[in-house]
C-alpha cells in the first residue's frame, strides 16, 4: 500500500502567491472592465536587453548545426558561465572557484532543494517574515512538526520588523541552519555588515550552516553594503549563498540562477565526522539534475560581459527609480514606509484596524491594484503589506495615485 | 551542529556515468591523438530541426519586447504546451488531460524528485538491471537501507536478464512503488501489453503506485505495442508516467520533459486516508520548481505540430538505423545481442571471462570505443553491456567495424 508522505498535510493553506492569483483572478471575472495594476507577485517587466537576445540567438544557431550542436552539459554549469560569475565574485570583493559554482533553473529551486543534503533533525532558524520556500521545503521534509497559529512547532523563528530595524537578533538556543535573505524579501532591508559578522561568528561557534540569499543583491544602491556573504571574513566556512538572474536581469520566464557551496563549508555525518558540503551538493545536483538549457547558459553569460551589465544595470535603475516614486508617493499620503532604497520591495504599515489581508482585499477593490500581504510571510508580517517595484513606470505612477485617492 | 543527510554516504561509488566520463578523459590525456567514439552515455548528436529552431527564435523575440515579454510562467507550463501533450496522448489512444501533464526541465530530474511525494517507508521495487536514479535518489531519502554485494537491504529487486525474457516477474510479497521503464533503459527490450496488464492489476491489488518511465516510447518501431502505460485499463488509477523530448527530439542540452499524474492515482496519508497524488505533485512543483523557460517551451511545443514530428521522426529512424548497424555487425561478429529494436540501446552479452568493466576498459584501449557497462546498472547487469544508438553514422560504422576487427 503507497503512502504518501504526510509532512505535506502539515502545510499551511495555499502557497501565497497562488492565492493571491485565485483572488486576483476572481476579482477580474467579477469585473471584466477593470484595469488592475499588478505589483504583487514581483514579477519583472522590462524585456530581456538586447545582448542577452543577441547570445541567446547565437546559441539557437549553434543549436541547429551538427559542428556546434549541444547535448548533455555538466550538470553544475558550462566553464564559460562558471568562470564569468567567479570573476563577478571578485570583482565584488569575494572569492569564490568556478568549480565552487553551481548553474540552476532558479533559485526557488535551490533554496528548496538545499535542505535535502541535511539531516532530519537539524534545528531551522527562520527570520521572520520569510519567504514562504524556505519554510515550506522543511516542512515537506519532515522538519518543522506541526503549526499552531501560523507558527510551526520546531522552527525557530527569528523577528524581524520595525522595533528591531528589521535586524534579526540571534538566537537565544543552538540552532544548526539559518536562512538569512539580504537584501531581504519581502522587508527591502539590507544586513550590515556588523550584523553579517555577528551572525558568521554566531555560525562558527555553533557549528551552524547560514543558507544566504543573496537574490536581490543588484539592487544595492549604497555604498559600502555588502553584495556577498563572502565579503565576511569566515563565510566560507560556514555559508552557502544563492544568487538569481530573476529579478537581476529579467530572467524569471527565461530561468537561470547560481549558488555557491564553498569546498570549506562543512557538516557533521551521523558518526561525527565533517563532510565537505560542496561535495553532498554536487551529487545532490548530478544525481536528481541534469544542468540549464545551453541557450539559457550562454544568455545569462551575457549578463556578465560589459554590454550585458550596462543593459541589465539600465533596467535596475528603472526598477529603483519606480521604488523611488511607490516609496515617496506613499509617505506623501501618510503610510510609514520601508525598503525600496536597497531593494525593489517597499515594506508599507497597512492602516490601523486593518490585517494585511483586508488591505490586500481593500487595495485591489478601491483601486484595483495588487501587492502582496505581509501576514503571508509570516505572523510578524501581519499589519505589513509589501509593494514590489517591478512595473512598467506608467502603471506604478498610476498605482501610486490610486492609493493616493481612492483609499482615502 | 549542522548535520548532514548521512543517506548519502550510503550511495555506492560515483554515479555511472560521471565514472566513464572519468575513465574516458584519463585514456584521452594519456593518448591523445585517438579518435574515440563515445557510444556510452546515450547522448544525441543531430541538431535541432529547423521547426524548433523556429520555434525558439520566435520565442527569443518575444522576450525582447515589452508587449510579449514573458515574465513568470505557470510552473506546469504554459496550456499551449499542455493541450499539445495532452492531444499527443489521444493520438496514441491515452486519456491524459492537460492539467495533467506538468512541464519539467527533464525526466531525470522528475523521476528523482516523485519519491518526494511519498513516506520513507514504502517498499521500492526496482528491476534489476536499473536506471541508477531510481536507486540513488531512494538512497538519499533513507528508503533502502546500506548496500550489500551491490544491492541495498530494503529495495526489492527484480532481476531482467535473457533468462526471463527481460520481462520482470512480480514480486512475491507486496511492494509499494514500482519502477518500470519500457522502451527499458539499458536493455532496450519493451514490455508486452499482457505483462503491463498483469503489472497493473498487481499495483490495483497491493494499492501500489507504479512509476512507469516512458522516456523512449517515440522510439517504438513495432505496431501493437504499448507507448503509454495509459493505453492499459484501470493504469490511470495507479500510474504516473514520465516522458522527456531528450532523446525524442535531441533536447539532452535544451532540457524539457513532462510528467502524468492522473486526477485519479491515490496513495494513503498517515490517518489511512486516500490521497491523490496530483494535488501533492502540483504543490512539490509550485513550492520547489518555477517552471522550464519560455522559448525552450515554444520550441518544445514545436515538436507537435506536423513538421516537428515529421522533423522528429527523420532523427529518430537515422538513429534507429545505426542501432540496426550496431545490433547486425555485432551479430555478425558472433556477439549475443539484445534491443535495438524498438530502443536505441544495443544490450550485448560481454565475452565469456570478462566482466563488464573489464570489457569497457578493453573496449577502450583496444577499439577506442565507449560503451556502458551493464554492471553500472545493477548486479544482474553484469556480464552485459550497452551501447546506444546515438552517434553520427561515420562514427557508428567505424565503431563496429573495430569492434569486428581490433576486439578478435
Amino acid at each position: 500500500m503507497a503512502k504518501i508522505n504526510s509532512n505535506y498535510q502539515k502545510l499551511q493553506a495555499g502557497y501565497l502567491f497562488p492565492e493571491i492569483g485565485k483572488r486576483v483572478r476572481a476579482y477580474a471575472a467579477a469585473h471584466p472592465d477593470a484595469k488592475i495594476i499588478r505589483l504583487g507577485i514581483g514579477d519583472v517587466v522590462l524585456p530581456l536587453p538586447e545582448p542577452v537576445l543577441k547570445a541567446m540567438r547565437a546559441a539557437v544557431d549553434e543549436m541547429g548545426k551538427p559542428e556546434s550542436f549541444k547535448g548533455y552539459g555538466p550538470e553544475q554549469g558550462y566553464d564559460f558561465l562558471l568562470n564569468a560569475i567567479s570573476a563577478h565574485f571578485k570583482s565584488q570583493g569575494a572569492e569564490v572557484a568556478p568549480d565552487e559554482v553551481f548553474v540552476s533553473d532558479g533559485s526557488k529551486c535551490d533554496t528548496a532543494n538545499i535542505q535535502e543534503i541535511f539531516d532530519t533533525d537539524n534545528v531551522i532558524a527562520v527570520t521572520d517574515p520569510v519567504y514562504p520556500v524556505y519554510v515550506d521545503t522543511n516542512v515537506m521534509a519532515g522538519r518543522t512538526g506541526m503549526a499552531e497559529g501560523g507558527r510551526y512547532g520546531k522552527l525557530v523563528y527569528m523577528p524581524t520588523t520595525a522595533e528591531n530595524g528589521f535586524d534579526p537578533e540571534l538566537p537565544k538556543g543552538k540552532t544548526d541552519l539559518i536562512y538569512l535573505c539580504s537584501p531581504n524579501n519581502p522587508t527591502g532591508a539590507v544586513m550590515s555588515r556588523a550584523s553579517l559578522e555577528k551572525w558568521v561568528k554566531y555560525a562558527k561557534a555553533n557549528e551552524a550552516v547560514i543558507l544566504f540569499d543573496a537574490a536581490y543583491e543588484a539592487f544595492i544602491a549604497e555604498k559600502g553594503l555588502v553584495h556577498s556573504i563572502y565579503e565576511i571574513p569566515g563565510a566560507r566556512e560556514v555559508a552557502i549563498e544563492f544568487r538569481s538572474l530573476s529579478k537581476t536581469a529579467g530572467f524569471t520566464g527565461t530561468r537561470c540562477a547560481y549558488t555557491v557551496v564553498p569546498k570549506e563549508v562543512m557538516a557533521r555525518n551521523d558518526k561525527g565526522e565533517k563532510v565537505p558540503l560542496h561535495s553532498l551538493w554536487n551529487r545532490r545536483q548530478t544525481t536528481k539534475f541534469n544542468g540549464v538549457s545551453y541557450p539559457i547558459q550562454k544568455a545569462a553569460a551575457a549578463i556578465f560581459t560589459p554590454e550585458g551589465e550596462k543593459a541589465i544595470q539600465a533596467n535596475i535603475a528603472y526598477y529603483m527609480e519606480n521604488a523611488k516614486i511607490i516609496r515617496e508617493g506613499l509617505k506623501a499620503a501618510g503610510y510609514t514606509v520601508f525598503g525600496g532604497v536597497n531593494a525593489p520591495y517597499i515594506w508599507l504599515k497597512v492602516p490601523q484596524g486593518l490585517t494585511s489581508w483586508q488591505f490586500f482585499d481593500k487595495l485591489l477593490n478601491d483601486a484595483q491594484v495588487v501587492g502582496t500581504p505581509g501576514s503571508g510571510f509570516g505572523s510578524c508580517g501581519e499589519g505589513y503589506f509589501r509593494l514590489s517595484a517591478f512595473g512598467m513606470r506608467p502603471n506604478v505612477i498610476e498605482a501610486v495615485e490610486r492609493i493616493k485617492t481612492r483609499l482615502r
